[in-house]
């Protein structure tokens, strides 16, 4: 059983001071590795392991290029600006291998959390000779891990590491007292900047969830600059999510004065408290008028764009 | 060059008593048919023919499978209360025997066109011993053929009446001097109920245009049921058209708090003076929640309900 501690009463520099000093204890001599995302999890567990090990921690950032437009380079680009060096390894290519032929959803986030995991990280780990895994895991997590909603992960066995093996690597877990608004206090008393908190909510298998049927390069371009107007023209609206979701149908426009069967974007904006229920934004028409006609005009193939009315339940936030 | 005959010069007793007699003289002893739609065009030719023929007249209303919730009742219930007996051919199998497996919108289409004309409609003119085909083509059609905007059509080809033996068959079109407004007075003239000038533009192949992908007996009938939904909730609005779309893309849903894919209707509806161009309807998001929430609940499998925003061009009214 694992001892929460609220947010209400997080003492932030004893609770940084701690870990620190457990964190720099486990490790020793040795070195730690792990994998930054950019969400604020992730971020935190970095800024913390960074302050812990400094040169003994090794971030890594992996650009499975299923990430938004800049990405890689803007949370390589912050960290630096914090100090801490990341690495951005490249594993497009893995990855859109791993996801070829793939269009059930269940699957493609398989295929994701396996090369993530089993290919890319285990990789990574090993090479790096760190016995050490620092993992922003925290206790909504462990909780969801428990009701069944997310699935149990035996990292190592991820990995790929034999439990036999496995004997002598460690996980270090420093959230997983805390639960996302504790999370954000650390992170910002750690130096992080309100960019990182402000991020909207966005999932594990990043665009890939946000194309129906097959996640190809050409796919996740398309979806990767409809996402692009959405965000900079949703950004001021102050709703919980906002997205754009790739169709595979394919719908008839006209183009030269001709019919010409084209792609179909659609766009959901949520206005949600904690993400269980959620009901669309009632944006302005003009606002939506000009995310179809900003979509249409710069996204090529694309003759069509819908918004989302329907709520969750029994709708859900994101589409796959 | 057929002479057009302009809605502000026509003289609609004058015209009326000249095309019965036109009729009436070509007919002489023998028998006329015609396929009654339920739109505009087919509705006056049907009460000109009558008017002209009376049993010499066999109108026929062939139930393709594809028509809205009650349509059929309707088209023959008020053209019984005008006097005119139409025949209902229930002709749902060969359609759908011929849509089988065809997700090509103009193959979709072209198999539609081909059942009416050469398999059901054929077979009506052949076991009716007419001679004589009453069709509604307007001004309008013929223009479009001449543009290569719609194919040219030799009916008798089409009926599959080889054109050695067409001989003693013959086409009559009173109508083909007119445009839709001209149409609409002559329909008036006749008695035709406000009900048929009003209803709101519907595709040929009916609603086999309403679903991406396969017209099966099981989408149809999901799509007919979004389109109660619309038609009922969207007739105040005085918008150009409204419709509901089913999608092939399956989205997630939650049903009984586990992940579900289900479908997605799209809706649309549209402000527009001709069709040529047109913008959506900034319907209150009211009604667009109103609706989602209705088809959701009435309409088996559908999880997810979105609202067009793009305008035409490039989009087009209908989705296929």
């Amino acid at each position: 059983m694992i001892r929460e501690i609220t947010a209400q009463e997080l003492d932030t520099e004893r609770f940084i001071d701690e870990q620190v000093k457990e964190i720099d204890g486990a490790v020793g001599d040795g070195t730690a590795i792990n994998a930054l995302s950019g969400g604020v999890d992730s971020s935190t567990v970095t800024m913390l392991g960074h302050r812990a090990l400094g040169k003994r921690l090794k971030t890594v950032f992996i650009e499975n290029g299923l990430m938004r437009e800049g990405e890689s380079e803007q949370v390589a680009g912050l960290f630096g600006e914090l100090g801490v060096m990341v690495e951005v390894v490249d594993a497009r290519e893995e990855f859109f291998a791993a996801l070829k032929g793939i269009t059930d959803p269940e699957e493609k986030r398989e295929a994701i959390t396996q090369t993530f995991y089993r290919d890319v990280f285990g990789r990574l780990v090993k090479e790096s000779g760190a016995k050490h895994l620092l993992q922003g895991t925290i206790l909504t997590d462990v909780d969801e891990t428990v009701a069944g909603i997310k699935r149990q992960h035996n990292v190592f066995e991820q990995i790929g590491i034999d439990p036999e093996d496995a004997f002598g690597y460690h996980i270090i877990e420093p959230l997983i007292q805390l639960r996302k608004d504790g999370v954000r206090k650390i992170g910002q008393a750690l130096g992080l900047p309100a960019e990182v908190f402000e991020r909207i909510p966005f999932p594990g298998p990043a665009l890939s969830a946000r194309v129906i049927g097959e996640a190809t390069p050409k796919r996740i371009e398309t979806v990767r600059k409809a996402t692009v107007v959405v965000e900079r023209l949703l950004k001021g609206t102050g709703a919980f999510q906002y997205m754009a979701i790739l169709h595979e149908d394919r719908v008839t426009g006209l183009r030269d004065g001709k019919r010409d069967f084209g792609q179909q974007i659609e766009l959901r904006c949520w206005d949600s408290v904690d993400a269980r229920t959620a009901t669309p934004t009632r944006l302005p028409f003009e606002i939506l008028e000009q995310a179809a006609r900003e979509i249409i005009l710069e996204v090529p193939g694309i003759v069509s764009v819908t918004y989302n009315i329907a709520s969750k339940p029994p709708s859900t936030l994101e589409a796959v």
